[in-house]
């Protein structure tokens, strides 16, 4: 029988019908991608003249900005979304709402091995890669007319990536997305009701039955949700309450850095390099959401096809349930 | 400069950067669909006993039921994401909430030629198909169960399509679909503040400059909105005030017809078939929405990626202006 859940945090409902497909082995999508000639890859070390001057960088000292000698390197996009020049220029057309494409795209590489993969790169570099994520949100977060930072992840083609080389993107809009404002809007109206954090109550409830518990260490879950929208996709979440990614201190960026490599590598190989997409959500920079924000990471690898009826509708069909999801990235284990 | 335009409807920002392509030769990406052997395809005549059996069917006098003789055929979808056996048994698990996935899929076979195209479907195939959109809704929308009724159809395997011949899917739910929820609830804080429906004040709009207009006959414009989301998407919707398709009469139904063939040939010319999903959106069958709803056909063809950023923010970027769009397809010629 299929089933309808929904989704506590986007108030929207998903179809769960697993009779459509069940097993791991019908989602196996590998990524296609073939990796290029690293000579002209424009994220490789040597290469840095190919992109735009670097905005960050993580390198040995001595060593020469845009030259080689970094483990971690931030870029603006070379084809960005919007662009940090001029004012934003609010205005009415007729009933419409616009405003100039103000903002910031930058492009985060993640480490020198054009061919890297979550079992090759350590804990250390995902530890760097967290901290880069960070000093972004923060540096981004000053600029007065910014409203949100997002950093997400496109791995894979189908995944919308359209370079080998891992890399993470960052994007900085003048308007708070919807997306994120229905989820503060939605977390707001749950803590007036019940002064509680939504996102502190799925965790509770998570970890009491553990039957969508992917993995778990002293600061953080995994966990495939209630409602997940994708075969698949997984949540990571602090276990204690912090509305902002960028306060993250030492000791949990390094169980943020075991977490994303634990759970990135299962995915990898229970489901042989799926396409994936990657989304931090952390709370606005100027917004008064830190008692019910709850920052956190959504991975959703890309199996299924998003069609007609997702998009007339916003409900999604989901031939596989989390728990078996879950059990079965429980069950994989790491090289 | 990309900018940045809110879809009125949805309350969602859109940004529209041309930068990062700007021709239609940029998008055009041909349906690679391999049309197959006809005779193993369940929806050619013929091959009636392939499929559940029908619904509903517009046939020829004297032939009979799930054989040859028809023009429209609809019946139940083989794989159904909702069924309709069983009762609701809505409950809460904890902070979530769950119901049986109680509902109908049914697949409705848009004529007997496998290879139709917009090209070739006549005028009065559309109005058939018109005619048993709305049989079906009618139908469907007595099962007191029964919240919503969405007709999509999905063009090609990269829009969702999983056969051949052409056809289109209807689900009915037992809940109010999350985008036509929002869809609802603010055109009413929009009717409630100036006593007007917002859709129809866009086809004023609309109208009034011309600028993105497609098609116009004497009862429908079709026109890219201000805020699209995708590269040449299109919206067909009614000239007056109608809140429920399925109270179309004859005359609108040959209007309809007109618009939606016209409007699909031209985007199969200029974009050389491109996969495409299209949704009609109505009123809920026992909504009050009678005065602010009013209903439309939204039509995206599937040329740009969907990835991390679209999927962690509900913000879509969009690499054509709808005016260039509008542009292009009002000079399509239609052979």
């Amino acid at each position: 029988m299929p089933e309808l859940r929904k989704d506590p945090i986007l108030k929207r409902w998903v179809i769960i019908a697993t009779e459509r497909a069940s097993r791991p082995n019908d989602f196996k999508q590998k990524v296609q991608d073939q990796p290029g000639d690293v000579s002209k890859c424009p994220f490789c070390p040597g290469n840095e003249y190919m992109t735009p001057p670097e905005v960050l960088a993580y390198r040995n000292p001595g060593t020469i900005a845009n030259g080689p000698g970094w483990w971690i390197r931030v870029i603006n996009n070379k084809f960005p979304a919007l662009k940090p020049e001029g004012d934003l220029d609010k205005k009415g057309i007729g009933i419409y709402d616009f405003m100039n494409g103000v903002g910031y795209h930058e492009v985060l590489i993640e480490g020198e091995d054009h061919f890297a993969t979550p079992l090759t790169v350590t804990k250390e570099l995902y530890m760097e890669i967290i901290w880069a994520y960070r000093d972004r949100i923060i540096e981004l977060s000053k600029d007065q007319r910014i409203k949100y930072v997002i950093i997400f992840k496109n791995h894979g083609k189908d995944a919308g990536a359209s370079l080998f080389h891992p890399h993470s993107q960052i994007i900085a809009t003048p308007i708070i997305p919807s997306v994120i404002k229905n989820e503060i809007d939605n977390a707001k109206e749950y803590y007036d009701l019940r002064d509680r954090c939504i996102f502190c109550d799925i965790v509770t409830q998570e970890r009491g039955h553990q039957d969508r518990i992917v993995f778990e260490n002293n600061s953080f879950i995994a966990f495939c949700p209630f409602a997940s929208a994708f075969p698949f996709e997984t949540w990571i979440i602090p276990k204690k309450h912090y509305h902002r990614f960028e306060d993250i201190d030492k000791n949990h960026v390094v169980d943020l850095a075991e977490t994303m490599k634990t759970v990135l590598s299962k995915i990898y190989l229970l489901l042989d390099n799926p396409p994936y997409n990657m989304m931090l959500h952390t709370a606005p920079p100027n917004s008064n959401s830190k008692e019910y924000f709850h920052w956190h990471i959504e991975i959703i690898p890309r199996l299924t096809k998003v069609a007609g009826f997702e998009w007339g509708t916003g409900t999604y069909i989901n031939p596989m349930t989390p728990e078996m999801a879950a059990a079965e990235l429980r069950k994989q284990q790491i090289q």
